[in-house]
C-alpha cells in the first residue's frame, strides 16, 4: 500500500539542477519517495529542459513564487556550487519556514557551516549538511542520472543543533535513492575529502600544467597515455566547482599539499643519492597499502565512492 | 606462400621471460614470423611453464649452451630489469658472433647505452635499442600476452653505429607482432618517458605513501574510491622494476620532479594567498590540455600506449 503519508518527503526542492542536484531530483521522482518534485533554476532554459527530461514536475526561477506553499515534511536541497551556497541561504532565511529541512550536498563541509552561522547568527536545528559522494566529468541538467547514487555513499556531518526529526528526514531521502548514509564531524569530512579528493585534483591539474608546459610538449602529449590517461582524467573535472572547492576547504588542502610535497621531496633525494633500498622501501609500502586498499573496496561488494 | 626464407626472423631468443619478454616470445610464435622462438630463463621451473604454456618452443638456464648455433638473421631481445641489462650484455659479448642482432626492451636507454659502452668499449653495429611501451600491473611469465603488443608503440632509439641490416630486422619483428615502430633519440626518449611514466610513477607511489602515513589513515582509505582508484591504480606497479627505473633514468626524473613540485608550490601558494583567478586559470589551462590529449588519442584510432 503507497498512500502518500508513507512517503518519507512530502515536496523536495532542488536549488540548482546541474548533475548533482539533477541526479537527486531524477531519483526521487523515479523512485517515488516525495509527492512533488520541485526545481529552482537560474533561467527557464533549463527549467524547461528538467520539466521536458522528466528530472522534475515542475521548476521556476523564484524560490520567492514557491517558498509559501512549504512547510514540515518539506525538504530544500541546495545544489549550488560551494562558494554560491551562502547567497541562497540568505534567501532561503529570508523566505522559508523554520519547519522546513534544508540540507545541501557541498564537496566541503566547514565552510558551508560558517555561511550557515553567518547567515542564521546560529545553526538552526532545520539545517542537516552532507555531501553526497559521487560525480563525474560531466555537468549540467542533460548530465543528471537517476541511478548516480545508487551505492554511493552520502557523509552528513550533523551537529550538536541539528534536530532529529530533520537529520531522519534527509536520512530517509537518501536511503530512498538507494544510497549509503554515513555520519562524519565536519572536521573529519573536510580532512578525509582534502586528503583522499582535493589533494589528488590539485597533483593531477598540476601534473598536466607542467606537462603542457614542458618543452618538448607536442611529443609528451603524442607518447603518452594508457596509464598516464587514468591517472590524469580527473584533471577534466569542473575548473569553477575545483576553484570553490580548494578555497573553502583551504587549510585540509595546504596540510595535505604539505605532506605530499615532503613524501615527494624524501623519493627525489632517495633518487639523487642513489639509494635504492629506501625508493624500494616506499615504492612496496605503497604498493602494499594500494593492494590492501582495492581488496577492501572489492570486498564491499559493489558499494562505490566517487572522486569529489 | 610461407617458405622459411621469408621469415622476418630466424632463431628469436628472448632472455627473461616475464611480461615484456613472455609476451613478444609468445605473440612472435602465435603469428609465425620466426623460426623457432627460445627462452633463455633464470630456472628450471620458468622454463618448463613456458614451454607448457606454448610461449616458447624450448627454454634453456644457459645462454652457453645455445650461443654456438646463433648467427646473422637471428635475434637476441634482453628483457631483464634494466639494471641487471649489463650482466646480460657481459655474457653476449663473450658468447655471441656480430653477426647476431640484439635488442633489449628495457625503459630507459640512456643507462643501458652506457652499459654498452662499458662492456664493449664502443657501440657495435649489432647492437639496436627499443622500448615497447605496453605493460600491466601483472608480471612474470604466466601474464604472457600473444596480443600485447597489437597497437602498441614501440620505440627504437638507433645511434649513428646502428647497423642498417640489424635495425632493419628488429623493426621487422616488432611490426610482425603488430606493433607500430618508432624513433627517437636516447636523450629524447628518456626525458620524455621521464615527464609522462616516471614521474606519474613517483606521484602515484608518494601519494598513496602519504596517505597510509595519515593520522585518517583507515578512514582515508575507507572513504577513498572511484577516481582515486584511477589516479594510484600505477601504484601497484612492480617495486624492483620501478626502483630501476628511478635509478636509471635519475638526472631526467628528478628535473620532471622539479618542475612538478614548483607547479604545485605555486597552486599551493594561490589557495593560500585565496587567489582564485590563478587557481581557475590553472585548472582551465590543464582541463584544455587535457581534453586536447584525449581527442588526440581517440584519433589515432585504438593505437594506444602504456603506462611505462
Amino acid at each position: 500500500m503507497t498512500s502518500s503519508q508513507s512517503k518519507p518527503v512530502r515536496q523536495l526542492v532542488v536549488i540548482g539542477l546541474g548533475l548533482i542536484g539533477g541526479s537527486l531530483a531524477a531519483a526521487a521522482r523515479r523512485r517515488g519517495i516525495c509527492e512533488t518534485v520541485i526545481g529552482v533554476v537560474r533561467s527557464d532554459d533549463v527549467g524547461s529542459t528538467a520539466v521536458a527530461m522528466g528530472v522534475v514536475d515542475s521548476a521556476t526561477t523564484s524560490l520567492a513564487e514557491i517558498a509559501p506553499g512549504l512547510g514540515e515534511g518539506d525538504v530544500i536541497f541546495v545544489a549550488v556550487p560551494t562558494l554560491s551556497v551562502r547567497k541562497v541561504l540568505e534567501q532561503v532565511r529570508d523566505l522559508v519556514s523554520p519547519a522546513v529541512t534544508v540540507t545541501d550536498g557541498a564537496s566541503v563541509k566547514g565552510s558551508v557551516l560558517c555561511d550557515v552561522q553567518a547567515v542564521y547568527g546560529e545553526v538552526p536545528s532545520q539545517i542537516v549538511l552532507g555531501h553526497p559522494i559521487a560525480g563525474s566529468e560531466k555537468s549540467g541538467v542533460t548530465a543528471s542520472n537517476p541511478d548516480l547514487y545508487v551505492r554511493h555513499r552520502v557523509i552528513l556531518t550533523p551537529t550538536a543543533e541539528t534536530g532529529a526529526a530533520h537529520l531522519q528526514r534527509v536520512t530517509a531521502l537518501w536511503a530512498g535513492v538507494e544510497a549509503e548514509v554515513l555520519h562524519l564531524s565536519v572536521h573529519e569530512h573536510d580532512e578525509i575529502l582534502g586528503a583522499t579528493s582535493h589533494l589528488p585534483h590539485a597533483i593531477a591539474f598540476s601534473l598536466v600544467d607542467t606537462l603542457a608546459h614542458d618543452s618538448h610538449n607536442e611529443q609528451i602529449f603524442r607518447y603518452a597515455a594508457g596509464g598516464f590517461r587514468d591517472f590524469t582524467r580527473i584533471a577534466s573535472s569542473d575548473s569553477v566547482m575545483w576553484r570553490d572547492i580548494m578555497l573553502a576547504n583551504r587549510e585540509a588542502v595546504i596540510k595535505a599539499i604539505d605532506l605530499f610535497v615532503a613524501n615527494v621531496t624524501r623519493l627525489r633525494q632517495a633518487i639523487q643519492d642513489e639509494d635504492g633500498d629506501t625508493l624500494l622501501h616506499t615504492f612496496e609500502r605503497a604498493k602494499t597499502a594500494r593492494d590492501h586498499f582495492s581488496k577492501m573496496l572489492a570486498q564491499r561488494s559493489g558499494i562505490s565512492i566517487d572522486k569529489e
